[in-house]
């Protein structure tokens, strides 16, 4: 296939879009607009309404002609096969749950969009060099049982697969992930395993989640790697006392230390070109009249080196005490009165390391996206980190991966106004498909560079 | 009756231990030490153990020949005559209910010394030249039913009744104070005023709830008044975002923008001589990869007077949504992002004026403390201002008043923790006695300067 034939492969945007809809119909959450399909989503993962997109999932691409296969995690593969299947598919992946009040795009665009693929290449007779495939990987948010990625983790090896069919559903449930799988007739035979099921690129689509492209006016963001993060959590522990009889110097205030320590790990991460974010604080005992004696908070922080996280992570453990202990650390003591010395206590709870992309997937997806948005349009294109995590993470362990990032509202994610333009939908839907085209034919034509890597092809 | 005769009438300090401890096994709280007195109290207003210890109150002031009244707010009033009855008594004055993890003390001590002071009365035979009292006052705490020193602000004419009376108690309960006096039998038909019911005089003893006496090695505070405070709800309203994928120019960091009013309040309340707190946070949505987009904390600001109250009120008005539109306020912004601009809002829930206590009452404490602890006692007692609030401060309105303060450990209160020495109580209950009688004897020699005043005697 030439140049010239990409160009006959064409997204359906209106049957994207009907795919996306008609699958939201399960799992529906929040009404947030007038229209019928401005709801959020809350498919939390391997619930009765993640059976039922699984189901249709399964029956659509088998009615395609894809062979489908349900792994112990409930992954599932589906493949469409090519001149050569004695060779691993080229994927496309991503996932069907979502968070509990989370938005129609975020995981569903990427399946559906390889669904749309499939579509395309059976509409048009297109047979392609080697198989091609989707993947539906199975929780993806770790919003229902606590750890996001984890079946792509089990798949790459990262994670055991008893730890993860293990994981208990959140309080106050009692489900296990495994007893779950096997409840919804989700567990299958064949090992969660990157030898079980290769594969030879994985590719996803996803929204960006994030306001970069939507501020700079960028259709296509070519994602080259995901930056590092780790997640903190900070327990400060002073006195309670009354706040009316307790004179500013003799306080051990959790809160105020703990407001210095958020806005301390804002300047580091100001000064370093990464990110500090505190989304969860707790204080005790919460009454108006009550210095707070304990306070706990999470601190995630993110870069796209591995080091620079490494370094934030070293500065707070040295300064977090220095600020408790009452030292001036940023001046922020100006013109404070010095309480009495507190203490902190500091615990990484989850550490994701960086991810890079691979150049030749990053190179099918640019190639792809000045194809897709016509002459000139490097302006609409920008290469980009990801700043979440996603299942390309862990398939990036194992195979050639990158992925391709369309704008979302706002920026705005894991929302039910979570919204993405039905142009921008089926623009990143037609990248997606161009880039797999693409990179079948540069398997077929040993142009790519991995050939010399230790992947299994 | 001369400054000799004082010397005869002695708080028995095991007595008064043991009404302290046997009221306290009706709605014992948690076991903090070994010994069965280490434990903190619960007693609701008007629960059931509140029931109890109010009758455990009018069967013993009623033994000690006492007449109780009750009023319309479940106030109880015991008198103990004098040789001129057509004048209103001398009041000792506290409350028998606690805070839902309270202490011993806060309380407790005052009523129980007042009881003591009957006990040593009787135990004398002695005559005083006017009536004198004891008043245990409904609900101070202000926990179960939300507006704490209720019922002697109805006393006072400062609360309406029926507002009192309706007041539901805090969430999940439907209850009423009105429906709960007449369930526990205190729904008295004496009108709650301080015309109904006047007082010549109200002397408070109370543990100070705070570390200045503690530190400054005083045994007792002699009480000139009690500070002003103002209780406001802040809402900071920003955006929620991704943590990993919104760099810090385009967030709406709810929480880092309170993080730095908590600092500001701080600076404001230390330049000005002040106290501010923050006791109660809460935030939205609470995930630690979401920026909180909603943050609403509570603010208590107090200071002597109401003027620099007044003043700290309307800084924060002017610089809190000075910070939140991003302005650099304190060169908190100093090695920060600028981000997005957030709003906020701020209301004033609750405003306690501050109290002046009476020169005469204050002056027969002073003197009381320096007779109970000796000669060149000086340095053992100090003048003092109230940071907490007291029913004091509403009987203040109504007639001389003043307080009399002992230390407890570390300055902890509403606490199970909250801890006074036996000896301290002792000691404060003996200059209770002590005041009473010298105020007694004040208004029989015609000393006492109030007359002119406009209270009614």
């Amino acid at each position: 296939m030439t140049e010239e034939h990409f160009k006959d492969l064409k997204v359906n945007q209106k049957r994207l879009m009907e795919d996306i809809h008609h699958t939201c119909k399960w799992g529906t959450g929040e009404q947030w607009g007038e229209a019928a399909t401005e709801t959020g989503m809350s498919r939390l993962a391997l619930s009765d309404a993640d059976k039922q997109a699984r189901d249709w999932f399964v029956e659509t691409t088998q009615a395609l002609g894809c062979k489908t296969t349900v792994d112990e995690m409930g992954n599932i593969f589906a493949i469409r096969p090519g001149l050569k299947n004695d060779k691993p598919p080229t994927y496309v992946g991503s996932h069907l749950d979502t968070q509990p009040t989370g938005g129609r795009y975020d995981g569903i665009l990427g399946v559906t969009a390889g669904v749309e693929m499939l579509k395309v290449l059976a509409d048009n007779w297109v047979e392609t060099e080697y198989p091609v495939g989707v993947v539906n990987w199975t929780n993806e948010e770790g919003a229902r049982f606590p750890m996001s990625m984890v079946s792509s983790g089990v798949w790459a090896g990262s994670i055991p697969l008893e730890k993860a069919h293990n994981l208990r559903e959140v309080h106050p449930g009692t489900a296990t992930q495994k007893s779950e799988l096997e409840r919804i007739g989700y567990l299958g035979t064949t090992p969660a395993s990157y030898e079980a099921m290769p594969m030879a690129a994985h590719f996803e689509l996803h929204i960006e989640q994030g306001p970069l492209l939507e501020m700079a006016n960028k259709k296509i963001g070519v994602v080259t790697g995901v930056q590092a993060y780790k997640w903190l959590t900070v327990k400060v522990k002073g006195r309670d006392t009354h706040t009316g009889t307790t004179d500013l110097k003799s306080r051990a205030d959790a809160l105020l230390t703990a407001s210095k320590m958020i806005l301390h790990s804002h300047k580091l991460a100001t000064a370093h070109g990464a990110l500090a974010s505190t989304g969860i604080l707790n204080l005790k005992p919460g009454s108006t009249n009550t210095v707070p004696g304990d306070v706990t908070f999470s601190l995630d922080i993110r870069a796209k080196k591995d080091s620079t996280v490494a370094e934030l992570k070293a500065l707070v453990e040295r300064n977090f005490p220095k600020i408790a202990a009452g030292e001036d650390i940023d001046s922020l003591n100006h013109g404070c009165t010095a309480g009495l010395p507190l203490s902190v206590s500091i615990t990484e709870d989850f550490d994701s390391p960086a991810a890079t992309f691979h150049s030749d997937c990053i190179h099918a997806v640019q190639q792809s996206a000045l194809s897709v948005l016509g002459p000139n349009s490097n302006s609409l294109v920008m290469e980009m980190t990801s700043g979440a995590g996603h299942d390309s993470v862990y398939a990036s362990k194992r195979c050639p991966t990158s992925m391709i990032f369309v704008p979302c509202r706002e920026g705005v994610s894991h929302n039910p106004r979570e919204f993405c333009e039905e142009v921008d939908c089926a623009t990143g839907a037609q990248v997606l498909l161009e880039s797999v085209v693409r990179f079948d034919r540069m398997r077929d034509e040993r142009r790519v560079t991995w050939k010399q890597e230790p992947y299994t092809l």
